[in-house]
């Protein structure tokens, strides 16, 4: 009924109004709408954060825009474009309790490298092995703000967030089985956390949590 | 169509069975068919552990029964008939999360008492502050069983269960509000806690926890 | 087993600790475990924040006890002790969606002024009266933290996400009937708004968005 | 136990109950049971829409039946036998708030062409990007239905039922992830919206939101 | 912090826009903050609709907007202020599967009378004994909406669904008990109903259900 | 809008059609809506069984309509008029698991005195105690039917339908706490039963087991 | 541990203890596993029905295996070994609302079959074409058994429930999309039914409800 | 951005701690990150139990590793390392109600022989064979612990605990179809056991279970 570049509306104006740029959601998108949109970026010389982009999705890209694309397969993340250059702090430390909750906390990661801020990763400190969590307590309380991705029962988010006293938000994880319901247990358990004031983005929502981070970033003046 | 004598069969064999008496759960019985019971019980000069026994209901019940009854209202249990003489040792520690939890962890302590055994009660230890739980790590290793008792979140079954070799059972409460959800939240991270070993029973029943203790204990031999 | 004052145990060190000092949940508490615990906020010239304090719970608290409550029936919360005095400037606004989340917002603001904080309180800008909202956005602009507290389908979260760069905290309202499911639509509604960045707490947690904008606020530095 | 024929009963006097062909959904039909099927509309010159048919499937039928059906991957909606002429004006207008939502908004408007109807796709106007929605109200207050199409959070439907006095059918997609719960929020969340009078249809039903549509536009007499 | 008159902002521009006057749901909202939004409908000779208003609370109002007050028990509706003359047809059916469906057709009747539109009740017309449907749907097929409201199974709206070709909006009520979910499964089989173009709207919304039959009756021109 | 007499309509040919008559289910009815349907079962000298009937309720009735009514309070339920004689024979058994669960046994077995059969109510025979089901098993071997009513885990209904050739049907009763979810458990335990050939009707539904019963009795011819 | 011949244990008796052999359900054994049972009867000449028999799994049998297995793809049930013979007459009718459902009607059909019974199939009956069910009910009256297998909303149970005097068992099938939920809708919708006495089982579980038929049709004498 | 080595931290102090090794988790886990893992273990000399382990990520390990590894592809699990001799006395009996119940039991069994303890499996001892059960109940009793793994309704949990005094750990499982929900209703009916004192670990989780045995056979002191 129409072509694609009339399917796609891009809101440019994002930037300059919430000072974060409409990512590129792939999920659910071909690879031919995916070209169209780094076609309107790459003209325009803009830089565009690509998340949710599976390898196989990627493979079909032109050669011109696989080539201008940063593509991590572990989160499944692309940067189009030229990459920001980054400030000299490390400004937020994401923390997962788990190996298996690395792809989220990479996306993450990679969002906030993708605006200029290095981070830090603290990997695999699930509660099982408290000690792991406690011998970190003094530099994690170093960052501004602090990303918790977690899983199950997500107890992490509530011992950190007991702990420092930075912005602390929880990034539940679809890690697990069972009664783990694909993440709506780490959901449930972030939100009911007796921590006070660790706040929640969406089950494996690293994207999320990142731009949280920046918006709380932002208000360092 | 009968007569109360007809509707009630108590399991008198149970205790040879599985040693542990049939208990009266009281909810959804009336005062006339609680006072049937403890007819038969008192006939036989038997005892019998109450649960659930509202206070407005224990206060219908006959004169000689109510003086018959050792009742807790926090707990709503009740002990009918004279109670056994206790063990010398503490052999169950039973730590709860906040103070909302405690008729919880007290119906466990009163189902334990009535079989005999004494135990402590730690209260308050939520992970919030997590020094309340640490500090008293060495303590609780000394007992063979500790039951846990935590809504919400849970995350104190997590934590202790990554930090005691003791067998840890884990009673869910309804506390809280919203995603609380009555309790599936606490119950849901419970059984998904990263902490091997653990294991868990309904939401809010103190008793069965107390029962899967006194299992437990029996192995000592 | 033992008497009220072994049963709680105060978190002192919270706010050394992370900045926040313990806040008294009274729902599921009895008047005699409240005033024990007023007691020992007395003796020390301490102050602490009370959530959740029913209207007739707290008519059963001591004279002298509630000489010194400032309790709020709207929100159910209470200032016990001497309040700090307030910043100059005002750094939060918190927007409603309709009169009936009032109560979860007053709750939040309570929060906020007990620990120094003037706030704004912009109600009832619900989307269906889109211009409500718009209107107000440059005003709103200016507040380093807007929460938006919003029942039923919470699209005033997506839509002041949208046009806001502050760091913005959801908080789901209980309100509305049938699918509204006692605000899980809401708090689901705001965890997958297409707005980026925006972070959500438990339903109805005025007091855990004051929290995180209190963790946020500090970052100003 | 019996052959095709006796097990296909096709309803061809339901047009002329309620104005309606009978659709033959393909989900759950094997190739076979749609051929048998064709052949009965092609043996009485009828017409028919397919809806939910796979591209694998439309490639199993006989040479023949492929001929007459104008298939459509995008939305899996196929046209057997000859298309009735469009009226000449559009009268109703889909509304996605993001290119995932496509495919739904396509069965929709591929339903309303298959009666007659032309219609406008408005693509890609999610509430985060709100200019995006409200520079289009004049236009698509013209359209005597508007079928709003929406996932995750479907803030859009508020936005738009607040906005606009036309008959608006809300159709909830399965986009997005965790929360998104293949569709339940946006779901429940079009049932709430703050916006009166908006109905709504199955998740991911653009079928059904086009017969409500017909429905609707027959009133114009 | 603020008085009344500051807390509630009436969207008056509403009817112009959409042609729905902003009604007042009086659910979760005090005696005093609906006097107070009715001091300001007085003050402007308007008129007023009011929802889900308890009898105890309409008693509290004050004498003279009590006596304003059109008030009806059943469907705890109110209408405040002169009403609208109705027009000389009847254009809206409303059908109840039981006896516990009329409070919810009887704030859609209300809600239609409120602007204007004569309607009929068709009660307790369940499909148990279908005769009562089927010997009604002559006179139905000549209302251009017809308004199904019906509990448990629902399934009324599938049978009056596949007989009329009129618009057909469900209303799922909350009548019924174990599995009948407080109206969830009358919702979600309305929404799977076999009948094509039924739309449906909240549980117990018999007012959106008018709303929806208004937008609808405009089409008429 | 319209007087009671119009708003009732029964299904008198009912029990022509399908051998049972329509019953009265008092949930959601006033007392007016109930006695305006017992003034028309009065006058025409016929029978009526009331369900769901609360005591309250019952004595807003007439003295002349209570005087008619055989009223049991335990099972809510009422025969209006006169009763029919009983057959000779006791052809069904009713088991309960619990005393809490004998409300919805005797919902039942009223239901079929009403329709002249007798039966014999076997309470109390939970799995917990597994004698006093097995010791039980000849005699009910010897009824065609067999209603099995249990709460929470609902075992009662495997270990019976593995033991009894008999029409076996389950009714699931919202006893129980915690995970029980109001009957939820026993319900999905016994759709899921290992035994073959059980089926299940709503939660507490004693009255629709009983109404299987009586179809399946007909079939003795 | 153990080889597969210790790991099976056939319940041959069960046919002596309620008239019904135990089937084999296929879903989740492995071909091996299959094969040692298969042996195992093969051994004593016995008969077996088996159920949930994958096509690819079938395959895997030994040749001998598969030529005892009169396989039926679309239901997945084989019958091994000679086949009963029938009786005389029809007794049991199988409905459909489409024809989706046919595979779960075709496994209840063959279940009864294997027995000894004859029963006829009617297709494709859906209430959106209520004359293609009403003009067949004289004839399903006459037998003894009527299962009812529709998804979605399964409005067709209620409508057939309320038509017929016949015993109705429900079986709800996992078609459909959306809010069908996999067949919760349906299984929900049938046990909150309008017309009494209906029995409901597993979604898709036409076994059971043969099974079901088997016991009822057995009062017959 | 990080190299493996750096990625994963093993609790290695765990077995001083509580007794019981880190096991290897490897569902969500690459080949490369688990041979990282094996590396480390390998160059320690130390054994490590594996659970999850896919057989296709398995046959991606190096020959090494694959060498060192005693796979099990029915439970999924490997030793990997020396294995710790046994213990002369068979102490847990681990019961299964099907032979889908089978995997989850083996996980169950080869944790425990990783550990050094004998076990006996009895499998296929479903409740709708009641015979099965009750003629092993003497052989059970001897055994200190009782693992029972049950799927769908979970009867033989209740059935055991009512019957054997040893600690009783019920192992819900995913099998089924329908309502058993994937496990859901397995664990829901297993936590509302009647009979007292079982606990109950997450849906599959055999390994759980088995820690939890070894927490109770330590208390034999």
């Amino acid at each position: 009924m129409s072509d694609l570049s009339n399917e796609i509306r891009l809101d440019l104006k994002r930037a300059a109004r919430i000072g974060l740029d409409e990512a590129l959601l792939c999920a659910g998108k071909t690879a031919a709408q995916i070209t169209a949109i780094l076609d309107q970026i790459a003209a325009s010389n803009a830089t565009m954060l690509l998340t949710r982009l599976a390898a196989d999705v990627a493979d079909q890209l032109t050669i011109n825009h696989r080539a201008a694309l940063d593509f991590d397969p572990l989160s499944r993340t692309g940067w189009f474009g030229p990459l920001r250059s980054t400030e000299s702090t490390r400004d937020v430390a994401i923390v997962t309790g788990g190996t298996s909750d690395m792809p989220v906390a990479r996306e993450a990661g990679r969002t906030l490298r993708y605006y200029g801020h290095e981070i830090i990763e603290v990997n695999d400190v699930g509660v099982a092995g408290l000690w792991r969590v406690t011998e970190r307590i003094a530099e994690l309380q170093e960052f501004p703000v602090v990303i918790v991705v977690a899983g199950m029962d997500a107890a992490l988010v509530s011992v950190l967030g007991g702990l420092l006293s930075n912005v602390v938000i929880a990034v539940p994880t679809s890690t697990g089985y069972g009664v783990a319901r694909n993440g709506e247990t780490a959901l449930a358990a972030s939100l009911t956390s007796c921590a006070p004031g660790v706040t929640v983005v969406n089950i494996d929502n690293g994207y999320g949590a990142a731009c949280a981070a920046l918006r709380a970033l932002r208000l360092r003046g």
